[in-house]
């Protein structure tokens, strides 16, 4: 479609470096999302979202198709004028919070039938009906809906969510109205079934999305069979469209999946971590729950540019998630989220200078040395 | 004290602007002191309270003290830069709170007695102790210990409770160590009673603080008689003199002490109702949990230069109170402190301008009209 494109600028190996142009602006990869779940990202002004260098945020279809509702969100602008995030936003289809979140679901090859963990009221999502939600919500990357199913899982139970997801992908992009500058994702699925994995990919690309996430994922696996499974799925999917793996992750992740071909990054785990008192590091996560810290003079990071992170003292922060206070959650959400933007920011530039993989040991040796030892 | 100064720019009858200069910087009075009880204004972080145009704020003595303790401030370089705030800051002497929030108090001639809300633990204020915390904790501008009586009260106690917080103004006195650019404020006590607060505000002046506080008003009285109080007490402070009328108020009583001779404000109103879902505006408040707001459009205040009062619809903000988002909770915090500072602003150039008396009719008139008529 026309005004939404992805330039690849430079491969290293398998990892890339690439611009995604979109309607709403331009984000180099590759880049991690901030999760905005309920059209907000926790605890952080749009200002301070965009200062982490965060260029694209993610929203959910579920939470706001239950509330405050896509046909109203529709009415008062959309999305972007909502949240005040003029940026890139893309939206997830529901698929993964219905089966994680809402309660008596019925799954029939239509769609599939729940009641809201808000307020038990029934409520039913289509691959037409979750498309329309998100061009309601005026979405600048859409996903298809898709059977998100548990790990671990049978072969057989895996190829039959496999199947039906790709029936409700071509379901999706026909009910997706193409504008120029948007772009609707088409969802991998296979479990960690190469054979499955190969054919998800390939029946996606034949219906043509303007880029392709790896789903199912996250879900427990361990770390090196998400990367298998990136090493079976990426080569399989065009060069010339992003490549967005759903929900991860850990920085390790990130690095390692990075250096396997993926573009995009989403994850809730720099904000959530951010309200129980978790701060991220380049040295490795630091809990500031700690009484270690309750007499530490020195920042979380001096070197980085992060406010957060540079201005407070150890003891500060600690004094604060002691408290209870908000601005415990405000400050490590955005050190937290900082971090992630610092190290896709960091692999990308890595790519450019041909030594993504020199970079990553470097970043994963520095983050498994561990915090700064005590005073 | 050499670099402590006040300086009176414009009356206009009762109504003062002036310029405070202390060691942190200079505040223009009338001002508002944004309270920051456990050393952070509840979810906003300090760029965001300067951004307010916010001159000095508040910290607890009594919060501090017990969490994370007065020394561990002192050893960590002071409370200005714990909590990243270089201008001036003002700590209340920990009587109040001890009054409101502590357990099993004794007090007694020497001083107060009391278990900490937190833990039960055991502790002592004395006038001199409350004014050594003060100087471990680098205030700018420190309050004498005093003994803060309820309301109603009968004209015996009122009058004891007063003679003890002048008894523990000179020991308090005594205590604080002189530097530049620091100062001490003593408070007037006496309730209701003219011959009290006179007797009070008579010996507080022979004693001679660099400032002096109002104290025992905002405590469940009605207007009428804490305006009284001010009209009686404000003649009697020497004009050369900073005057703080302690925990006040509503927008109203802002007024109205501006009008009476006050120069200096704190309260929790913006902040705590900024938490429950209520905002400040010109045209009086607003609770942004109510349904009506689920459709609107409209900004807070367009015309207001706080980005939480002119950037984002009411709907979204109805949306974040309902999801009861962090989100919520900083906006609204940032609109309603935005607004009590607007608010002392106006009344300042009103003062400068000549027509104090005017622009406060206009204020008040303006926030009596109430809130916008629904779309």
């Amino acid at each position: 479609m026309s005004g939404f494109a992805f330039e690849l600028q430079t491969a290293d190996g398998a990892a890339r470096a690439g611009t995604l142009t979109t309607a709403h602006g331009t984000v180099e990869t590759p880049t991690f999302m901030p999760v905005g779940t309920q059209a907000t990202v926790k605890a952080l002004t749009p200002e301070m979202v965009a200062a982490t260098g965060a260029g694209i945020v993610l929203a959910n279809t579920y939470h706001l198709m239950l509330r405050p509702g896509a046909e109203r969100i529709a009415r008062l602008g959309g999305l972007h004028r909502f949240m005040q995030w003029p940026g890139p936003i893309l939206t997830d289809s529901g698929g993964f919070q219905v089966m994680s979140l809402a309660k008596l679901r019925q799954l029939d090859e239509d769609g599939v039938t729940f009641a809201s963990h808000l307020d038990g009221s029934r409520h039913r999502l289509t691959p037409e009906r979750a498309t329309q939600i998100q061009h309601l919500l005026d979405a600048t990357i859409s996903m298809q809906l898709d059977e998100c199913p548990p790990w671990p899982i049978t072969e057989d139970a895996s190829r039959r969510a496999m199947a039906l997801s790709l029936r409700w992908a071509e379901r999706s992009r026909r009910a997706f109205v193409a504008r120029p500058g948007y772009g609707q994702f088409g969802i991998v699925q296979g479990s960690t079934f190469a054979e499955q994995r190969l054919a998800s990919a390939c029946g996606l690309v034949d219906l043509g999305f303007e880029g392709y996430a790896v789903g199912g994922l996250a879900v427990g696996e361990p770390q090196a069979q998400m990367f298998e499974v990136l090493e079976t799925t990426c080569p399989a999917l065009p060069a010339e469209r992003p490549r967005y793996l759903m929900g991860v992750g850990k920085p390790a992740d990130i690095v390692g999946a990075v250096l396997r071909g993926v573009d995009m990054f989403d994850c809730v785990l720099p904000t959530r971590s951010g309200r129980t008192g978790q701060a991220f590091t380049r040295r490795g996560p630091v809990n500031l729950k700690n009484a270690r810290h309750k007499d530490d003079p020195r920042p979380l990071d001096a070197a980085s540019d992060c406010p957060a992170a540079r201005d407070y003292s150890r003891a500060y922060l600690h004094h604060l998630v002691r408290c209870d206070e908000i601005l415990a959650s405000v400050l490590l959400s955005w050190n937290n989220l900082w971090f992630f933007e610092d190290l896709v920011r960091g692999l990308r530039r890595a790519v450019v200078a041909g030594r993504a993989a020199a970079h990553a040991g470097d970043v994963l040796a520095t983050y498994e040395r561990g915090d700064l030892p005590p005073l």
